[in-house]
């Protein structure tokens, strides 16, 4: 039974909107997809003013301006909270010389791998970063999205990681959509640092942080624990630094190793470790503590054909919030698709379909420590996605097919 | 160097149009990709009636009315040779009741499986059919798509059968495509003929197939050779039958096991023998001699979670061409991207993102019998697809991510 709750803005003066005639999938975690039938929601001043039965729908909201939907499903707007969007060049040639049996090492004098993206991002005009990315960027929205969270880490200096976090900030200022940012400095070593990952952190993550959090472009500080990147103990003092400035945390951690990466993690609260392919039932438990959610991103372990998969079973039971994103990357993942990510993790992760809309709704919301968005529930932002679909399973059913009929975003159609 | 042609067409009332500025990837087979810089396309009564680098571009040409595509990418119009489109219902509850750790069982219980789709398929009209073929036809034109393969299948009675066909006759009719039918109707025993594959072959599939010829809905003839369909012996007196009326072959051969359809399609000469996971260096041989394409299905081996790789290797020692298909179908494959069906192609069976293109336009053409499209070339269909890419490696690069600029339908932008 859904409970009915009304809520009646203090002022009317923005403009009201109804949804009848819906089937909603509130992802309000308190039935399976929070599915309502015959149903309505009401929009006011960008946020949900009432949401429920239409049969219950308070009288003052009848006369509003109402979009009849047939029966169409409404979600939340879909977030997207792990992309590397912003970033120069592709590397589709990479890609090509791959499958063309070339080894690492002659995709690396060819200039390939990360470098080649680092050199690329650091040439490239802030104005160009923006125009790419926002390519990507259309991509997800015409998907239903409303919230993408954004990385640097392709600079791998102070100057270029600025110019990522201001490109992103760019993004948000020419599209409706709403952009989190996460610093990641704490990516790679830099070529001019080869060898000197902890003179890396003290010269350039550390002092990278603070410029970029005092032009006060950094909502979360994010790094790589990695055998190919840092150790526990380097990103601890990326922690410690963004911990005493007051920044939420992040951590790629457990992707090809078991480094630890995750219990770092979770002993300081971050808001999500990400990837987790080789994460273990204590990383499971000690996220579970910390409330840590599990940021699935099947897309680089299917590019990547990694055969070691996240331990979902282990979330599953310690009751480990679990998210579900694109990883939208120029190397490991150049996927631009939620909704095939959806998919993935359920078809190569055995996700359930429940599983993995929660995982870019209320669980994606969580990773970004937003609590004004991801489930249909008064007072939360109108962002929503209505769908031509029959039931919300067809979400992560279908493979690369968009059912998307409408986008709101702040209230707007 | 790329070698000149000139056709002068016997009459100029058609439009001609020219398209400058721009790379080609001929798909010609001439060289890699057919690739020409700085080149330009002419188009007249819908044929292409030059092509070559810019500066070659005869006199007469050289004032029509053109459009600058400032460098973009030119490919033949994409070809998807091998879909199930036209079908009623959808299996996003099975897909997610087998999730939730439900039996085969228990979802044949629930009334799930390949019988579901032949029981809505019944229910649902021919219009209705339409639409809903409609809506995954269009996520493929709108990915640069000129010509569509849809088979029967999911009636398994001789009306359904036809309705099927006269539904993918219908996408011809309202959309701007290209469509080539098969009849399918050995693709599976029907409930009525359960434990009498013979009496069904007899009764149904041949009666079905002299009417549905007789109607002019079979452009060929398709089946399922297979454990759990029809055995090599059963499949050959419906492609006696066919052969008799003239009607081109296929055959689903080689998914799930190897029992010799490969070798009894190449037997007869087939266009194709599609999925072929299981098939062997003789199977290779086999197709080779006969010239019978190979259709790669990777999305229901991403659906299917299969672990054996058609014999891409083989394949290429014995100079079989691969051509590359989305397989769209309810159950095993829900997929509506040729661009993801490429990524696939190079990602799970390690085919070069040359050998995808190829898979999707000179190949594609050959698995359905066209000879006047799939390539860039005076006097073929201009079909051609224009991209937002910088190579042509980038569209089998990137995942759930589609770069068409516009597409060229018979001439026509
Ligand atoms: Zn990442
Ligand atoms: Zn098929």
């Amino acid at each position: 039974m859904y409970i009915l709750i009304v809520k009646i803005h203090g002022h009317n003066n923005g403009k009201i909107m109804l949804l009848t005639n819906a089937t909603l999938a509130a992802m309000d975690g308190k039935s399976t997809y929070g599915l309502v039938e015959k149903a309505a929601v009401a929009v006011e001043d960008g946020r949900i003013a009432w949401a429920g039965f239409e049969q219950d729908l308070p009288a003052s909201l009848r006369d509003l301006e109402s979009l009849d939907l047939e029966g169409r499903l409404v979600t939340p707007a879909l977030i997207d909270c792990h992309t590397h969007v912003v970033h120069g060049g592709n590397r589709a040639r990479e890609f090509e010389m791959r499958l063309e049996g070339a080894s690492y090492e002659e995709v690396a004098r060819a200039g390939g791998g990360i470098v080649s993206t680092v050199s690329a991002t650091r040439t490239t005009s802030r104005a160009d970063l923006l125009a790419g990315a926002l390519k990507r960027v259309d991509a997800l929205i015409a998907e239903g999205i409303s919230t993408i969270e954004i990385k640097s880490g392709y600079g791998l200096d102070i100057e270029t990681e600025l110019k990522m976090l201001r490109a992103a900030r760019d993004v948000a200022a020419n599209r409706n959509v709403r952009i989190k940012t996460s610093y990641l400095a704490a990516h790679a070593v830099s070529a001019e640092y080869k060898g000197r990952a902890d003179a890396y952190i003290e010269d350039v993550c550390i002092p990278g942080l603070e410029a970029a959090h005092a032009e006060g472009l950094v909502d979360a500080v994010d790094g790589f624990c990695e055998g190919i990147a840092f150790s526990p103990e380097q990103i601890a003092r990326v922690f410690d630094r963004a911990k005493a400035l007051g920044i939420p945390l992040k951590l790629h951690a457990e992707q090809l190793s078991n480094l630890g990466g995750t219990r770092l993690a979770a002993s300081y609260g971050a808001l999500s470790a990400d990837h987790l392919e080789y994460a273990d039932e204590d990383d499971a438990k000690a996220m579970a503590a910390s409330g840590t959610v599990a940021v699935i991103l099947p897309g680089a372990f299917y590019t990547l054909r990694e055969t070691v998969a996240p331990p979902i079973d282990a979330f599953r039971r310690h009751g480990v919030a679990m998210a579900v994103a694109t990883d939208c990357n120029p190397g490991s993942s150049p996927m631009a698709s939620l909704l095939l990510a959806m998919n993935m993790a359920c078809t190569l992760f055995r996700m359930t379909p429940e599983e993995a809309l929660a995982g870019v709704t209320r669980n994606a919301a969580r990773a970004l420590g937003l609590d004004d968005t991801g489930m249909i529930a008064p007072g939360l932002r109108a962002d929503l996605a209505i769908w031509d679909v029959e039931h919300p399973a067809e979400l992560s059913y279908r493979i690369g097919f968009n059912p998307l009929f409408k986008r709101i975003f702040g209230g707007a159609l």
